[in-house]
């Protein structure tokens, strides 16, 4: 059988990741963009919105994990989280580990996300049933402006990539919806591309969170092979307080099993890189 | 202007990584291996062993600085260094920082690469003229079996891939060569593939190590956009002593700039992701 490939080129960074499939599962064009669903040989099934690689069966564990425990064990009490994005529920999945976690609205703009993910993903959405779990389709811009001051703990922003529906989530005016909904202490999370060829979106996105009123910022690298460089960050805003020192013991204790984060892990993606500590200092 | 992609299929793993590329700069069959040299839109110049990707010269820092840095800071005084395969000479390059160094010899089997390099990555090459660098185009497993016994303090296996020429350099019998050539403390260090789809191999490794006489074994892994997944490792051996403490006071105050090693770094390189702690549990 001849081998076929789905190979997403991507412009930007002039690299390309790709992953031999055996098949097309799903193909569907909603009102927000155009989704295509794969079967690899070697890494389960894999999701493309608008040509771009969103995860794959196999690595997906790394970014869901690093988008969530890192907010959750630095927060001293995460009670209530909202997550922008995550259609594909695997973030929700991860923040309702968490014991402490009494109430997480996700909000996804397009529904036909976590209906494919329901599908093809079924480990990933195994906790929507959980009470504590509430799912919104919506526009996650205007929800985070109507959201009540000091009525959230953690803010998850998981978005595609800061062009076309997902553009409004990199700005002043989003981050300053994020700070106001936030309580003292809380904690905004957002996705921030590759280190090595986006240092400058992750510059200009700790500036305007410090613009927004965030006190402090800090960005995460962590392995992520089905992005462009396999090489990717989440950067973390804080309303006050630290983002250096988190609850060791409760992380080292962690009453769920996981794959890659782990108490050694946490501490180990506070590190910087050189370049990134130069690039980076304020 | 219609762009060219040159895409590294890797059948191993059914994922792929490649670059948007300007022209071929050179393409040679050697007695050893088919060499190909492109320059790329973004990536500067990529070089091609036998279908595979060896380095850019964007971030093959990352790879070199994490082969030499953690070894040479974690031995008390590294004098005398064997380096395995490196013709590109970015890992000589880095040793060469190190003023404890008292000499390096590097055997690579291909005096094309050295060659090749010198014309298209100079910067790699800027050290090869030190008095304490001895460049080597020889059979390195046969160097080592004809080592003098203690003679050596850090040896360096920078090859290929374990399949054609550096298959002999991923076993027991080239492994105790090492153990026995190297003085008591002494550092083996060696490229070890993809710590998410090459975990067996590492196990193996680290396994067989400790079967030619290696006291203990870590695997450091770091980012390596340019390979497969993205994601690399380095593991250790070291005959007597430990792996995870080193001279942290030293790296701190390195004589010498790096992109990506930093003290933190090397700390942060210790912690073993939860699926690894679990997998190379001895």
């Amino acid at each position: 059988m001849a081998s076929t490939w789905f190979t997403e080129q991507h412009t930007a960074s002039g690299s390309a990741v790709g992953y031999r499939v055996r098949e097309k599962l799903a193909d569907e064009q909603t009102p927000f963009q155009h989704i295509e669903i794969y079967a690899t040989t070697d890494w389960g099934n894999l999701m493309v919105i608008d040509g771009c690689t969103m995860l794959t069966t196999r690595d997906n564990f790394l970014y869901h994990e690093m988008m969530t425990h890192p907010a959750l064990y630095t927060h001293a009490a995460p009670k209530d989280v909202v997550i922008i994005g995550g259609g594909d529920c695997g973030t929700l999945r991860q923040v309702l580990r968490h014991p402490e976690v009494g109430h997480v609205a996700q909000i996804d703009i397009d529904e036909r996300v976590t209906r494919l993910a329901e599908q093809y993903f079924p480990e990933l959405c195994e906790s929507n049933a959980d009470p504590r779990a509430q799912l919104l389709f919506d526009d996650g811009i205007k929800y985070m402006a109507e959201a009540a001051p000091d009525s959230l703990d953690v803010v998850i922003v998981d978005s595609t990539d800061p062009v076309g529906p997902a553009e409004g989530l990199f700005n002043t005016k989003f981050y300053a919806s994020c700070c106001r909904a936030l309580r003292a202490g809380g904690i905004l999370v957002q996705q921030s591309e590759s280190p090595l060829v986006l240092l400058d979106l992750i510059q200009s996105m700790q500036r305007e969170m410090r613009a927004a009123g965030f006190t402090t910022t800090r960005t995460l690298p962590f392995p992520q092979p089905c992005y462009p460089t396999g090489w990717w960050s989440t950067t973390l805003a804080r309303k006050g307080g630290d983002l250096t020192r988190f609850r060791e013991h409760d992380a080292a204790d962690k009453p769920f099993q996981t794959r890659y984060y782990n108490v050694d892990i946490h501490r180990a993606a506070l590190a910087q890189p050189e370049f990134m500590r130069t690039a980076l200092a304020v």
